[in-house]
């Protein structure tokens, strides 16, 4: 057995790196650890989400997957599940109460959208932090993480070679909304016993200073009612549960009840509720399609929406396409986020919006009603000292986060040679002398667009990419087979390009184009295709600056 | 005179409100203050710039435009000069000495790539902060106000209903790397005599405190240099020529040359040279040509694309796409500037690309190296305590700034309802008695895409976004005129939607579909068209949960 190769590797996402699935292996035996999605970049037109390339977990047939585990139930580590069990419809999953919830509401709606042919629910297994168990060769030992998500774990797993700790998305929050702080002495212990691999959350790994606590977001969220006149609308992220705790207190508070406008955020509410995670009395709750019964002053509506996608409720309020719900003079309405990378211009288009609409907007540069989920350069440090790994692999964040805390690691103390920056797919091997990368395996991750996965790649992003700009032009012709002479006018098919209904002349230079082009070419038989569509393009770029793509379909009859 | 109107329109971009272009009238005399580009949000599909909307101007043939005043030589105040002169080639521009190079420049530049179609240069008067002209029935006191490039002007206009005062760009600048400090004398003076109307920059009203000096950049870049193992290249904007003076003064200090990469900062720089606006001494200047003759250590380097643009140098350098440069191990690049909301995912690819290529980047989240040019929460504070006006218009901003911005105002001591939010094209009337929102004018912006101004619209933006998202598919058909049957198999063009070479099953679904559509309908005739699109537009989305635009080309024989 201790001749068999351990092997980590992170795969996943675009961007970050080692986020939303790890990868452990021990000879033939392996196990996961969680399986999320990305959301894609600006550029990546029409993808609805990614998803990590699992492929080289499909083509080791003579792998053993013993479970997955998760850190917790946010959609970048868990998203991904109906994906994987598609592929393993075997394989048993490991999470906490609030989590394992969470994935099985994902999992039913992905099965109910026909995301997910499987065709029996997912086991999952319940775990609790502190209560070890085995799997294959590797002993887990889940511990208590904080993170802007209740019921957070990271993992400490036992192999032949040493311990490898993986402290999913954390922060040191020392007044977490619930309670449940993380625990110190089991990463001290770790420290004491020997560390031999840290992956650590980088996320925060530019950011100087201590994470705010959870709980500090309540006295923002107390100034705020304390002079709100009208109803108080708060946008979080739907599985954002402390934060709906919280609302929940401030709103109890002030003598005001409390609705769930978005389908998601009720089901999550729903489940916390049933297993205890929120404590939200059933006099507080109102049902939306009854908010009209309550004084304005009463009431206060959580929404979702809060990164600006238009099909939100946010997002329709903004612009005024909210089946029952809209915008009044004396709203406040409250961001509890911050937008991520990428989603600043719709964010801030849709706050711009809802103040045209007459509400006040309340949001994170303005008052603190939102922190980070993600631990600090301090925070860093204090995990680097306690846990005091022999080796380090900087995980979550992109290559510059990476590279921060890989130079925050060394001032800690790791030797800087046994810190790895490991970009996705990257296979590390982990061996009794030494830590170090091997190979890296092809693809990366996979594009997700409707009901196709993995079946567009960057050509089609290139094309969308292209279209996007300058949109495209047909032409389509008719021509004699014994003349090669035009049996009719050309048609013209464009979108995207120009405003057609006022481009008459230039239309009229395009079929002008196709006819000389044609006529000078009469016998070029095979290609003129490819002759129309060179002289179109530069027509069209001459006198416009523009490259739509030009296409030409010659029927001979 | 004084009974007729005195009007003040802010004009202009997307997001931004009365930044790029403000006119102020009174009868039929004019003037214009800047006029200036906004640059395209990211779902305005390839449209590389935006201008504002003058048609109004146009419109008013009996207004006489005597002149426009600009307050500083950036792209979103001067960038439109060349289409503004397009529709009143004679009408003169008033500038400092520094910003009338810049017009020139751009002028230039645009007449070379035939984007002006004016035929001789613009008339461009140097004005001097503290030295008063008229323009029609204004008397103009031009001020000296202080930003993130020299030679800024703020400009009191003298009407006959009051004193208005535009502040432009600005932050209270107390140690300006030019040592031209704003006049508080002037502002106070303006305040002593009675300010009718204040137009305020609002860009940070939600950022507290007070923005910190261009000068405090100089030890950030220090502490960089002092450490730095090979070249060091700086990337900033082309014309932030206080921030070029900044890396020749530590450059020289450092023993390091200084070379420049990119066209137009090169221009830049060589006139603000020649004119004595930026203090280079030969000797440390090396031609970029010649960077390899000198010591990796000995070496600084200027380079544009610090929002990420592709297309500038450092945007080439990630991407190893740079005709001579390349980034090599030890290099230091340093980004001097901040992205601009919207910019950040390609500016943070742009950070993580470098990193991968073995550069050490140094960016704003790391070391002071940028400052922002707007003034902050206690600035305009200052401003308001100085100048007391009785009306206030917050500008340059979005709404979200100018709502921020008017309670700021409103706790400052300006009568709530004194305060207006003016909207671009919002016709803003000044009186003895009152200033007052009227009218708004119709559109708002022009988009510029290729050499057309204002051709596209919201439809081809809207056909962008759709074939952006899921790429188009056209089915060409050719029929028999007697009996409506196909002669030939369908043809097929699609781009963007699915990668065809592996989707031949749903190409013969297509096909299939085309046939027993034409079938189905032998005799339709007219709308033989529309029923296959139709039917094929249904087919896709059942198969892929994408909707590409269908188009069908019916010929008949």
């Amino acid at each position: 057995m201790a001749n068999a190769k351990l092997r980590v590797i992170p795969l996943g996402g675009c961007g970050e790196i080692g986020k939303n699935m790890t990868v452990i292996e021990m000879g033939n035996d392996a196990i996961i650890v969680d399986t999320g999605i990305m959301f894609p970049a600006n550029d990546m037109h029409g993808v609805d989400y990614i998803i990590p390339d699992f492929q080289y977990l499909i083509d080791r047939k003579d792998l053993k997957i013993h479970g997955v585990l998760y850190t917790h139930g946010h959609e970048d580590h868990i998203g991904a599940v109906a994906h994987v069990l598609e592929a393993f419809p075997d394989v048993p999953l490991y999470a906490t109460r609030l989590t394992a919830s969470l994935i099985e509401v994902k999992f039913a709606n992905a099965r109910r959208f026909n995301e997910a042919r499987v065709s029996h629910d997912p086991i999952v297994n319940i775990i609790y932090a502190g209560t070890n168990f085995e799997l294959g060769p590797f002993k887990i030992e889940p511990f208590r993480m904080t993170h802007s998500i209740p019921d957070c774990l990271g993992f400490a797993i036992n192999t032949p070679y040493g311990l490898i700790v993986h402290t999913g998305d954390y922060k040191f929050d020392n007044n977490p909304v619930d309670g449940k702080k993380p625990d110190y002495a089991k990463l001290a212990e770790f420290g004491q016993r020997g560390v031999k691999l840290l992956l650590a959350d980088s996320t925060n790994a530019d950011r100087p200073g201590w994470t705010e606590s959870e709980s500090t977001i309540e006295p923002a969220f107390e100034k705020v009612f304390a002079t709100a006149k009208g109803r108080i609308m708060i946008a979080t992220f739907a599985s954002l549960m402390s934060r709906v705790q919280q609302a929940a207190h401030v709103a109890k508070k002030y003598g005001r009840r409390i609705a769930i406008a978005g389908h998601t955020m009720r089901e999550y509410v729903n489940i916390a509720r049933e297993i205890g995670y929120l404590d939200i009395d059933e006099s507080l709750l109102i049902d939306i399609g009854k908010i009209n019964s309550v004084e304005p002053q009463k009431l206060v509506i959580m929404v979702t929406g809060s990164q600006g996608e238009p099909a939100a409720v946010l997002g329709k309020l903004a612009s005024g396409r909210h089946r029952y719900l809209d915008i009044r003079k004396d709203d406040t309405i409250l961001l509890s986020s911050h937008p991520i990378p990428g989603n600043e211009e719709m964010v801030y288009r849709t706050i711009n919006r809802l103040i045209q609409r007459g509400a006040n907007v309340v949001y994170d540069s303005l008052e603190k009603v939102h922190v980070s989920g993600h631990a600090s350069r301090e925070e860093m440090r204090l995990l680097l000292n306690l846990v005091r790994p022999q080796y380090m692999v900087p995980v979550h964040g992109e290559i510059r986060h990476l590279v921060e805390h890989k130079k925050l690691a060394a001032e800690s103390g790791v030797p800087e040679n046994n810190i790895l920056i490991a970009e996705n797919g990257t296979i590390i091997e982990v061996d009794r002398h030494y830590v170090r990368k091997t190979e890296r395996l092809p693809g990366g991750y996979v594009f997700v667009d409707g009901s196709g996965v993995g079946d567009i790649g960057r050509a089609v992003i290139r094309d969308r990419e292209i279209l996007a700009r300058d949109g495209f032009l047909i032409v389509s012709v008719l021509l004699d087979k014994k003349t090669g002479k035009l049996i009719e006018e050309p048609s013209i098919v464009s979108r995207g390009f120009i405003y057609l209904r006022e481009a008459d002349e230039l239309l009229s230079q395009v079929k002008y184009t196709v006819e000389s082009t044609l006529s000078a070419n009469i016998s070029a038989n095979g290609h003129r295709g490819d002759l129309i569509e060179e002289s179109v393009g530069k027509l069209l770029y001459n006198e416009t600056r523009r490259r739509p793509m030009v296409f030409s379909i010659v029927n001979t009859i």
